[in-house]
């Protein structure tokens, strides 16, 4: 349960009711539960209360009044974040502002290939909007059904088809955002060029709510495919698995839309945990590859691409075995097995979740260094390396031994992570690659992007949000 | 010629003289000259001194002097600005910094698809190493071959291949840069996900120079193509080239390298002026499109893709004629045509420049709407617009009038900017598409991008370089 309020401003609660009509204005602790804690239940706070603003003068009118009260404002999205990065803190006083009643698509344009959509639209919505008018919006991650994309930009989120669309920050041409004082920046430009001064879109981009809340966006658009192919792969090892990747990018870095790397243990386990789930081939390894073809040209030829490249690969005995797709249900099985690498990992126990990236040549380092660090770290813990390879960002997470205490097991997670980013380090990788600093991961940035970076961010900080309102505690150290 | 030099302070000068070593310090007015006249000659400054700097460590060490000093510095690449970004102004207090002689790739790694070149690296000099690893550094511009890495990430350049690859913001993953207080920040990463704080390389990237040097960036590479296909082709109006356009995009979008506009004028004078330029096809046009397809791969069948496609727009009478490149010399004879533009309009008399963007729907409507206001305007003036449609920017240029004074045409510039500009504003466009803002396109700031959004820039202006040193007078009023 979150803290009982504490005696609440209540002219401030009386403007914001006025502002935002009953309907945008929670206050029970009932109400506000599900707003303070974060989905990987790592993190729970508390709040003076939660607005829900229906459009970005209401939000704006509600920034207004919370900064002139010296009040914190905590954005919230999908609440779907990775690092506590749209908790409240545990004072009370805080407002979290939740964006989900602010989820219309405002425009969606077939030639421009561009959509305007609000902060609160569901990442799922947006990919659906995109389809109904024969387009695609790429971004796609586990939490799409929740996720929203106020949330999915202001932390830069990734996903399986960065590798041929970019992150959420390439997708993304104009934004309107609130700015800490209330003003209302309207930045919504449908322009692929447009060289007019600093490039703010960017820097509030990743920014995870500490500079401004991001309230709609104009995304964009991609021709919807045409052909498809998925491969599940059982590849030698990890050289194998980034050579492999070099021979599809090679033959057309166009065609990759996602190339995800997998341990025999993570299969194993969505295998065993998660019903519907089998096998596709007819031997287990311990090493595995997802291959995602697809263009919007109608005769591509993506399955002749397909059997060439992995009939070279099994002759150079990069590839052991592999199974093609043959049909959509086919395809989406293929997949299932690694997007349900989650939850499979849920089931088995406790597991320390690790989200690093390194530059895509050192990603078999990565792999096995850490795989080694992790099993003389833990004796009995069974790493579980699985992701994007072809963005170097390889969740590094490792499960818990059989029959340890889970409590135990996660009292280990510092060194755990800190065994993870000692290798990273090495390797000239990230601490975040996808999931951003949120609460988890702010004492990390001093050791990590201290000196110039970190002197500047904090300048950067002082000076868009010079009493520091905007979602504090989150980000910067 | 420039200004006499103003009594100089000795202290700083033997400092930085120290600092740089003899090749590093230019004093002598000669060797000032190069330095102090925009590309286009729109300006004429002076300077106390030329610096250039050899290594990021000597430049640090002179961005430290100057910053004790209270000098104004003045980064300079390639010095092709269009719009004075280059420049100092007429005080001949400030000092200039070339980074003419940081001219190294430190790295090349066909694994990672990544280079690291420093600020001074000619841009054709980037693509030729990239080409010769095997790879494609895809950033293609008139002036590649004086331009700089350090200067067209500043301005975050556009150029022929945008449609595809995007602007040099989106071809940067690192950024090496000294701040305005000479801190070094070495934000190198090759990294293709990378969520930790703000995103300063993107800050940097078009901040033109004021915000700090650019000393070295982490580059992305492509696979280099193995099949392209170029077709120029006489449409019958604007509306028919963006029917084009999408034709091609929606039928495989990864394959559209460029795809350029062209009016009957511009071809008319390139084939008037330029010699080897001749007319590909049977029959004047009044519209033309250029069109550039690429693959990787080496079974892509684009030759088929251009041909389906040209025969369904000629069919619905989109397409009058056109002429397909059979060889590499006739698909660079056709590019020429396009290449040549800006020269032979030169050589035609004088002509006012645009460098205009609006949503990719309102391109025919932006020449049309611009081409009668301006004719209306200079009565017996040519509008010559061309460039970029899939990007929505079209360079609105006007020729003068044949037998005007060009001197008495030029008067005209204000009125002629304004005219355009009015159109581009009504259809949501932008000012500057590619070229930024330098000294040329500073007074337009305010009624451009005035309130919230002008005030952010101004106060992370503050906050980066509170004393105002970098590169002054540029980007911001």
């Amino acid at each position: 349960m979150p803290d009982a309020l504490p005696s609440a401003p209540a002219g401030l609660l009386a403007a914001l009711g006025a502002a935002l009509g009953p309907r945008g204005l929670l206050t029970e602790p009932a109400d506000l539960a599900p707003y303070l804690t974060d989905w990987r239940g790592l993190y729970r706070g508390a709040a003076l209360c939660v607005l829900r603003p229906a459009t970005t003068e209401e939000l704006a009118a509600a920034v207004r009044l919370c900064a002139e009260a010296g009040v914190a404002m905590v954005p919230q999205g999908g609440n779907t974040s990775m690092v506590g990065g749209a908790t409240p803190d545990e004072s009370g006083r805080q407002v979290v502002i939740s964006l989900a009643r602010m989820n219309r698509i405002r425009d969606l344009d077939p030639v421009d290939m561009t959509m305007t959509a609000e902060a609160g639209v569901v990442l799922k919505a947006a990919q659906d909007a995109a389809a109904a008018a024969g387009c695609l919006f790429p971004l796609s991650l586990g939490a799409e059904g929740t996720a929203t994309i106020g949330g999915v930009l202001s932390t830069n989120a990734g996903g399986n088809t960065t590798v041929r669309y970019g992150n959420a920050r390439e997708l993304m041409l104009g934004l309107e955002a609130v700015l800490p004082d209330g003003q209302v920046w309207n930045g919504l430009r449908r322009l692929r060029k447009d060289n007019t001064g600093y490039a703010l879109r960017h820097l509030l981009v990743g920014a995870e709510g500490t500079l401004g809340i991001i309230t709609a966006a104009v995304l964009r658009l991609f021709p919807r495919p045409r052909e498809t192919e998925v491969a599940f792969c059982a590849v030698r090892d990890e050289d194998a698995a980034l050579a492999l990747f070099r021979r599809f990018r090679d033959r057309d870095e166009t065609a990759l839309r996602a190339f995800e790397y997998m341990s025999g243990t993570g299969v194993d386990l969505a295998v065993r945990h998660i019903e519907g789930v089998a096998h596709p081939l007819a031997t287990r390894a311990d090493h595995y590859a997802l291959v995602d073809l697809a263009s919007s040209r109608p005769d591509a030829g993506l399955r002749r691409l397909m059997e060439d490249v992995l009939e070279a690969a099994l002759e150079a005995g990069e590839v052991l075995d592999a199974a093609i797709g043959g049909s959509e249900a086919q395809r989406a099985a293929l997949w299932r097995i690694r997007e349900e690498h989650p939850e499979a990992q849920k089931r088995e126990g406790a597991s320390v979740k690790n989200d690093v990236s390194v530059p895509v040549s050192r990603v078999p380092e990565l792999i096995r260094r850490c795989s080694a660090a992790l099993a003389a770290l833990v004796p009995g813990s069974r790493p579980v390396p699985f992701g994007h390879l072809g963005d170097g960002n390889i969740h590094m997470n490792l499960m818990q031994p059989e029959g340890m205490d889970p409590a135990a097991f996660l009292a280990r997670s510092d060194d755990i992570m800190d065994a993870v980013n000692a290798v990273v380090r090495e390797l000239g990788g990230s601490f975040s690659a996808e999931h951003g600093i949120g609460r988890l991961k702010t004492d990390m940035m001093e050791a990590w992007r201290g000196g110039a970076e970190l002197d500047l961010m904090r300048r950067i900080k002082a000076a868009v949000d010079p009493r520091g309102l905007m979602n504090p505690g989150k980000v910067l150290p």
